[in-house]
């Protein structure tokens, strides 16, 4: 009687399909998800929708640095204590949270959501580039860090970012890559090692 | 800046929470799926959350069997050419979508809502059976079949549910069990090959 895409309500099929549009969860597991909300108080599932809502209406994104925030300028922006003359250059939302949670940054970020990908269909244009150019072009900068992945998307697209941005002449940096903490050269792969040996560092004692 | 539990913004955090909430979704993949969404438009965002605000008003169940329907009584339990003689007796709703999903079985359904788990705090009176009895006082059922899982809380249901309804004189069955189709004797683990064995069936050619 219900087959693949037919559910016993048309409420629970919606909900189903609703959850089965986000990354990583499939019809079972949308349908495992739409039944555990169904065991719990309606109320709670109305607070689930209302964040929601609250998630489409009321997510605002910096002036400066793109980054997600309540009102026009996030709060790392609005710190005078940070370093404003650092920028950090990172994909994502995430990135920016990751990198804070190191407590090893004082400096600012621009959030570029997203990375160039031809095979994707992003060019230079798609992603806040132009809005990094802008902020060099109004001076005060004196270090950009290209915090982006370690792939052939990333490094194009620092690559891209590194040639509009030479002529204000500031330093342009990226981050180290090699062997993680407490790693074992035995377990790395080619390119991770290879990467450690021709970025190899001067010991300090 | 954002620790464990901070969020550059209350409406990231406020559904960061709602996901963390579902089975299986720790806060990194909450983050990631809040982080999807808001990368949608708007709309889509709030066609989520009409869609869970549909499922916690607009899905009923069934008054014969329980299952989630729309209206009622269930398209199953509605349909007169199923076999209302026979009840199979199933934890969940998923279980009434797997058997469904087999074109094997024609007769109608019970969904208790859970199995007898004391270490849960799930008592026979928490689930529907109940509702079970009554429907077999009525008459009119000739053979109860007992889907419920093969562990400790499905076989302790079914003996409660067998004691409970030995009274009535219905054919009490439950799930044949053993090798699945296909499966090889050498991977089998002892305790499903025992019970192939124990269970041996004529063969029929």
């Amino acid at each position: 009687m219900f087959g693949a895409d037919k559910y016993p309500s048309t409420a629970l099929r919606d909900a189903v399909e609703a959850f089965s549009s986000l990354p990583g969860v499939g019809s079972r597991s949308a349908l495992r998800l739409a039944l555990h909300l169904l065991r719990q108080p309606s109320e709670r599932i109305h607070h689930f929708a209302d964040s929601l809502n609250h998630l489409a209406d009321d997510v605002h994104y910096c002036r400066h640095c793109m980054m997600v925030c309540d009102g026009d300028e996030c709060d790392i922006c609005a710190d005078r204590s940070r370093d404003h003359s650092t920028i950090c250059v990172v994909e994502s939302v995430r990135d920016v949270m990751s990198i804070e949670g190191t407590a090893q940054y004082f400096g600012v970020y621009h959030v570029l959501g997203g990375v160039i990908s031809p095979l994707e269909g992003i060019g230079p244009s798609d992603i806040a580039i132009r809005e990094l150019v802008d902020r060099l072009s109004r001076g005060g900068v004196s270090e950009v860090i290209l915090a982006l992945r370690g792939d052939v998307e990333g490094d194009t697209t620092s690559l891209y970012i590194h040639r509009q941005i030479e002529k204000f002449g500031v330093t342009v940096t990226t981050l180290a890559r090699g062997l993680g903490f407490g790693d074992a050269l035995e377990y790395a792969d080619p390119l991770t090692l290879g990467r450690s040996i021709t970025g190899r560092q001067p010991l300090k004692i």
